[in-house]
């Protein structure tokens, strides 16, 4: 029992360790022995419980990617706009994740894709939640939720992902307090004109429509009858 | 003049191989020796153009920086929408700078931004594109124009940014043109929206106009009379 206990516990000190080298240098760059000195543990230990450093890598991703999904889950019924946000704040909490895909993108594009398959799963729920969010009149219809995905991993993360962008434009470094709070009230602003405008079919849906319903306006055309107030879009 | 001629030429050569030897390594990653090898010129010549490796990387980014302010000037009436698409497919063909920036975010946190100035200015001419654009009632009113500029690079960028992203959610690697007309056609829908939704002050504006204005529907009420459909909304 005790063996295992302390068994878990170097795992858990390996990993944490791993994550903060990993995001800090990268597959190529991080080494094995120093992730074993910043765990305070014998480097043997790392390959006896990971196996290598591809295995160990793995297991950082896959902690994750666990714990975001996690996450996730308890923001289902989620407006898009708040998403966008809360993502972005989740992001400011830890980047290790998103560091270490942007040092893939940098020095490993040729090389084949640690837990790929693990990567795909996760995103495909989060595509599946757009996908039900869509259904539920809280996205355009026309679009695709998988490439909605991308793009709202691309509008929660730019601002740690080029941190100079966004300190050159607003002249707040991305990690400010009041930068961080601009940039999530714009993504509900603009979370809310992108899911706002599922409500617009209605100018085709009009056409055919006895004219009474257009007198009206064009909000109960919207599906389900969710109103733009109900998602909140008088920010 | 001879003289004169060789020196610019060989100036060019060596911006040529610097920017590929940044783009590959970045700036504390690059050697002038490698850059003079691939530019097969004196690496003595690099100095004595350029001052240092800093120097040279200004004078890389200046150049690049100079070359796309160019092309934004051309795009000047273009709605949101195909500025994106647009922005996006100009990126695809060289992303140098883009990996660049991106070295920075990863290594360079620390020390001074080089060339941060012409980088400021450009920005600037841009985010004052974005705010004429807004004056002329194609991006919503409320939204600041150096936020959505953030926003906007996001967007056309992050396909090259996490490449691997955007091939786990499609099943398309992110430099094929399947998936370039893929994204250029979302960036327009989207991009269509947010531009579109600027009409949507509509909803607060029709409470106080007579129902008549009301039963034209929303379109009148855009900034400056231009309509949806003339914005190019029914791609």
């Amino acid at each position: 029992m005790g063996r295992q206990r302390d068994l878990n516990r170097s795992r858990e000190r390996i990993l944490a360790s791993a994550t903060k080298e990993f995001a800090a240098k990268g597959f190529a760059g991080a080494r094995t022995r120093s992730i074993a000195r910043r765990a305070r543990i014998n480097e043997q230990m790392i390959f006896h419980c990971f196996g290598n450093k591809a295995g160990l890598y793995r297991s950082v991703l896959d902690k994750e990617l666990r714990h975001i999904a996690t996450l996730l889950e308890s923001r289902e019924h989620m407006s898009f706009a708040t998403h966008l946000a809360t993502g972005f704040e989740t992001l400011c909490d830890s980047h290790d994740q998103l560091r270490m895909w942007q040092w893939e993108a940098l020095t490993d594009q040729r090389s084949e894709l640690i837990a790929a398959e693990e990567r795909r799963r996760f995103l495909k729920a989060e595509a599946a939640q757009l996908q039900r969010a869509k259904l539920r009149g809280n996205l355009p219809e026309d679009v695709d939720a998988g490439l909605m995905l991308i793009a709202s991993i691309a509008l929660r993360s730019i601002p740690l992902l080029l941190p100079q962008l966004a300190e050159l434009v607003t002249g707040f470094q991305s990690s400010d307090p009041a930068f961080r709070r601009k940039w999530s009230r714009f993504l509900k602003t603009l979370g809310d004109r992108i899911g706002r405008s599922s409500a617009l079919p209605r100018e085709r849906a009009s056409r055919s429509a006895p004219s009474r319903s257009r007198e009206r306006g064009g909000e109960r055309l919207r599906p389900n009858g969710v109103s733009g107030k109900r998602l909140g879009l008088s920010s």
